[in-house]
């Protein structure tokens, strides 16, 4: 030690030393310092944090150096992305924009009476829906394909959380009052997510967790439907497996058989047609006019063989006109409103999720960005202003948006086309829905829905991750077997628990230098990697918490206890040095450093020297901090292993 | 690309390519391939996984190449460490042992009577538990200096659960039949978390958590205490802070003045004691005698004094003899089950935290191991035992440990003398505590629990860690305000928030040489780092997730962005090549597998290539098994940061 000593000494943390080697073959030795990050306050450390929590995007940059005339522009453009496009736009984009309006506008109304349905709702809600949130979506939203409507999970959830409290059938106007108020929270929620910039809890329900969910959503909507496929009229409201089973079952008695028929064919074409529009993307347009060609020709049908297929049910009269305010709906007090919040708080998340992924996945595809909290914020004040006049929760519908891309669309514009058809359609076409067949809007639902079932990227998950697919699997059984909410808490809690795990039981391993380099790598994946004699090179994998400092110092005990069982077997050259490299532990805290300084003690009762190499900033601080630097000295830091080395052993051999 | 473009076709991992260089100067290139760890089968995973979860400290390493004798010798001394010390058990280590074990007796039966009033249990109770656990750990813990008994938090826990349902005045038998199922619960729970070998549960109490919860348990237990001390008769039964306080003020008219007078002329004798005990560690059995010494002394007082002092409430008649059987008290049905299950697990815990902590501080100071797990079980069966036998939670006692320890201690044998004494009062000594105030059993247990009051640690949190100080100042207000097990519950939330947010938001940095060496590090941190034109080298400190993938994804382009703006700025040669060092990148899903492949998309769009340093053994696996290596290539591979920049510009260099 005697050389470097002086390193503890004095602590120009920003200086290379170059040691004198101890025999003449060897290369000069330059040791180079650990230094510590450039010092900051904890204001500073807080604001920072802060930044990086809420605005990792850093939205304010374009703001920088620039005039107040421009910078105002900028903020209308922020907050109304409107202005962005609005200047530039032309009769050759507005074309592609009415094509691919008309295109979703005949997806959308057959889609939301069906959803309608699906949410125990009167079906002319699903159409105000496709009115009212499209439009204001196009003023706030970012993204350019969003197609903007009711969506098939958050129906699904919204109608199995309200159903089993109040009953659509005993009830239908409170029901509707708890439908628009939960509508109203969950508008509330997603704006409050986006202002609050809290936009990365969505983040915690992760692809596997949600593959699971729309499964299990999936085939127990499909099963609900068979209540339309077979003609059923008493028809359980639980959403679970075995009530509905159980129901189908039971009423084996109503089956009509001119539905299944009906249904059946139906099906196949619907089936076919998605087939078709998926293999062929440029023929498109076959699935997506699909549903509304169904809908005209059973209608027709059914009107033409009513006298003598009377068993078969219709949709029925449905009102005129355009949305009626339903402000004095919304239901603040009464023994129903928690249940209104949290099924708001819930189909919000959900439609949420649908929509900022959506969103995301069309811009990446075009090449353009998509801000989370900025799409929060429309969906969320969409929904709002939906709650206000008699629509459900709406979001940005994966199929619809899919057709609407594929359709040429280049901006918000089709949206505002798709309502403008949705309109004429409220105002002049309801009457023509009077025979439209309830097994058709079942047979449009599952075709819809049946797509959600993803069991290719369940078997890549298998594939790639056991525990994803466990998550997955989680939340497909809890979804079908338990209830939405709870399927989604136990997915989204295996998730959880497996970032926890891997930070309770962190890797360890032994490295070895690659020979003819200074870099040290795993003795157990690199063949060519050799130890260094006397001295055993650990890296851990993971920060270092309170939650796995007792199980590294353990496990940094045993790999010490096993290699000198290994070299007493050997005869090797006994142990004499640990060094840990830091690299990867990317945290610490009061725990671990605390481990670190006993850990230390430890070692030197066996007479073995403890060395860090290459800890990174914030861990530098803490140890620094905590005092545990002190007890190491600077003669226990090292930037890089190979220094260490180097460095040690040269010591070793100037006073053997 | 041309010159290392066979590297994508043939796979051999297990080779080093020495490239041509292109200039005759520079030295050759060797370029080492990035390895996939060694092949192994999902079920070899998943035990090796299991096995570090459950067997980190590999228990059986030792009953490797013995013959069955020795096998069963070592499986006796497992899981009866008393085998291992009794053959070598001599009179010497017997002299030490006698004398801290008086010592330890002296402090336990005062102790005793007093945390068993605090748990609002008759005062016998608490020396019962003096006397059958410390028998019985004797035989099962590998702790030798572990002083077993009832300890305050577990006390003042199970008093202030079980007060809110049942009054002990009330019903006392009632509340009697709760403790001791509670005790069973708790043992049971302990127990099983050692035998199904869960002890990593209990490392989810951070020392941050505890100093806080400690700290605002003691200042409740201190105001409670009040009672004694002032000589209030009427008082709540409740834990919490205001009707503790209230409580104390509302019946200003009960206090006495005799027992005031006496209550702090003994407090100061005990302070002043502790503070001699603990400056001079030589004098600590003025400390430990000190207890005894009051108890004895205001006895004598009392009963000189009691035709003249009748307001000084007194002990009174306690039963003579031996612990009566219990398991007919235990309570396996009826309403209150689910509250004894509750208070027994929250004890429990807590309970175990005390001994296992204990435990592994004087192991650590004495250099021999404690197994967790099974110290677990010896706590469990301890308190299983206890319950049949007419104890309530006992465990290792932080302060009677360190006496013990000071007195020089040598095995548990202290503990069978202390119990031996305990035995000697239990069956002689009982008449003589009549007299004894209640006003010095306060005396007692706030000068005990007033040093759980730690604000040295508590600053240290806070110059170290604010967020571990956040969790610390959770507990104690908790604790203080709201009640025991919502407090921990809150601090172990945000112990666990602190983790996830160090997930969810993990840190990126850019990379730049150190003259004259092969590695790179964070630009900001080390001065004489310099960056490489063209080149914009990332590190990633964290394993990448579903929680952050979209976050990461951001800031990443962030960087880019922010890189071509310098760029552009200062007119330096264009970006080309993005690298990110995944060294820290310690696992990965699957939601960072496609992220990642994302993002090679997005910056190839942009003509920036993406290429990865260093990934570790499991990430390399999940990029293979989900082919997100196939779309880099090996190409897009490299060991080392400083590998990749010579490569790539070299192969720039080549083709210009």
């Amino acid at each position: 030690m005697g050389v470097n000593s002086n390193r503890v000494e004095d602590h120009p943390y920003h200086e290379t030393t170059i040691r004198i080697p101890t025999e003449a073959a060897m290369p000069p030795l330059e040791i180079h310092r650990v230094c510590l990050p450039p010092k900051q306050t904890t204001l500073q450390k807080l604001r920072q944090r802060l930044a990086d929590i809420f605005f990792p995007d850093n939205p304010l940059h374009r703001f920088k150096n620039q005039t107040w005339f421009t910078k105002l522009l900028l903020g209308l453009q922020f907050f109304f992305p409107i202005f962005q496009w609005a200047p530039e736009y032309n009769i050759k984009l507005l074309k592609s924009d009415i094509i691919s309006g008309l295109t979703i506008a005949s997806l959308a109304i057959p889609q939301g009476i069906s959803y309608a349905k699906l949410a125990s709702l009167p079906p002319i809600v699903g159409l105000y829906s496709s009115f009212v949130p499209p439009l204001i979506y196009s003023v706030l939203g970012s993204s350019r394909h969003l197609a903007v409507g009711p969506v098939s999970i958050a129906s699904l959830v919204m109608g199995s959380m309200l159903s089993e409290a109040v009953s659509s059938t005993e009830d239908p106007i409170l029901y509707l009052k708890l439908a628009f108020t939960a509508t109203c929270f969950a508008g509330l929620f997603q704006a409050s997510l986006g202002i609050l910039r809290l936009g990365f809890i969505i983040d915690f329900l992760s692809k596997a967790t949600l593959v699971g969910f729309m499964a299990g959503a999936s085939v127990i909507v499909i099963l609900q439907q068979l209540k339309g496929l077979l003609g059923i009229v008493h028809f359980t409201t639980k959403m679970q497996f075995y009530s509905v089973v159980s129901s189908v079952i039971t009423h084996r008695g109503e089956w009509s058989w001119h539905t299944i028929v009906m249904g059946f064919c139906f099906l196949v074409f619907l089936f076919t047609t998605r087939h078709i529009g998926k293999t062929k993307p440029k023929l498109f347009w076959v699935a997506a006019a699909a549903p509304l060609t169904s809908v005209i020709i059973s209608t027709v049908l059914v009107f033409l063989l009513h006298s003598k297929a009377p068993r078969i049910s219709v949709i029925g009269h449905l009102p005129k006109g355009l949305n009626p305010p339903s402000s004095n709906m919304l239901y603040f007090s009464g023994p129903h409103l928690a249940l209104a919040v949290k099924t708001g708080i819930i189909t919000g998340i959900l439609s949420l999720t649908e929509g900022v992924a959506v969103g995301r996945t069309f811009a990446s595809l075009k090449n353009y960005q998509v801000d989370g909290n900025k799409e929060m914020m429309a969906i969320g004040i969409m929904n709002i202003c939906g709650s206000c006049s008699s629509c459900y929760v709406t979001t940005g519908s994966f199929s619809r948006s899919a057709v609407n891309y594929n359709a040429g669309a280049q901006t918000v514009v089709s949206n505002i086309i798709m309502a403008s058809a949705v309109l004429v359609t409220l105002l002049f076409l309801m009457p023509l829905f009077y025979y439209t067949p309830n097994v058709i809007l079942a047979a449009i639902i599952i075709t819809a829905v049946s797509g959600l079932v993803d069991y290719q990227a369940a078997y890549r998950l298998w594939k790639v991750d056991k525990l994803d697919f466990m998550a997955c699997m989680c939340s497909f059984f809890g979804v079908l077997f338990i209830s939405v909410p709870l399927g989604l808490a136990i997915a989204v809690g295996v998730s959880i628990f497996k970032i926890l795990l891997h930070v309770t039981r962190p890797n360890t391993m032994a490295l070895g230098n690659i020979p003819g380099t200074q870099t040290y790598h795993n003795l157990n994946r690199y063949r060519e990697a050799s130890r260094i004699p006397s001295f055993l090179i650990l890296a851990v994998e993971a920060p270092i918490y309170f939650a796995n400092s007792t199980y590294l110092q353990e496990r940094i005990l045993g790999w010490v206890r096993e290699e000198e069982e290994r070299i007493k077997a050997s005869n090797e050259s006994t142990l004499k040095c640990v060094i840990l490299d830091m690299t990867a532990v990317t945290a610490i805290d009061t725990s671990g450093t605390d481990m670190m300084s006993e850990l230390r003690k430890m070692l030197e009762k066996r007479s073995l020297q403890l060395v860090l190499a290459n800890p990174v900033g914030s861990v530098m601080e803490k140890l620094k901090q905590s005092e545990t630097l002190e007890s190491f000295g600077l003669n226990g830091l090292y930037l890089t292993v190979g220094e260490a080395v180097a460095d040690i052993s040269s010591d070793w051999k100037a006073q053997p």
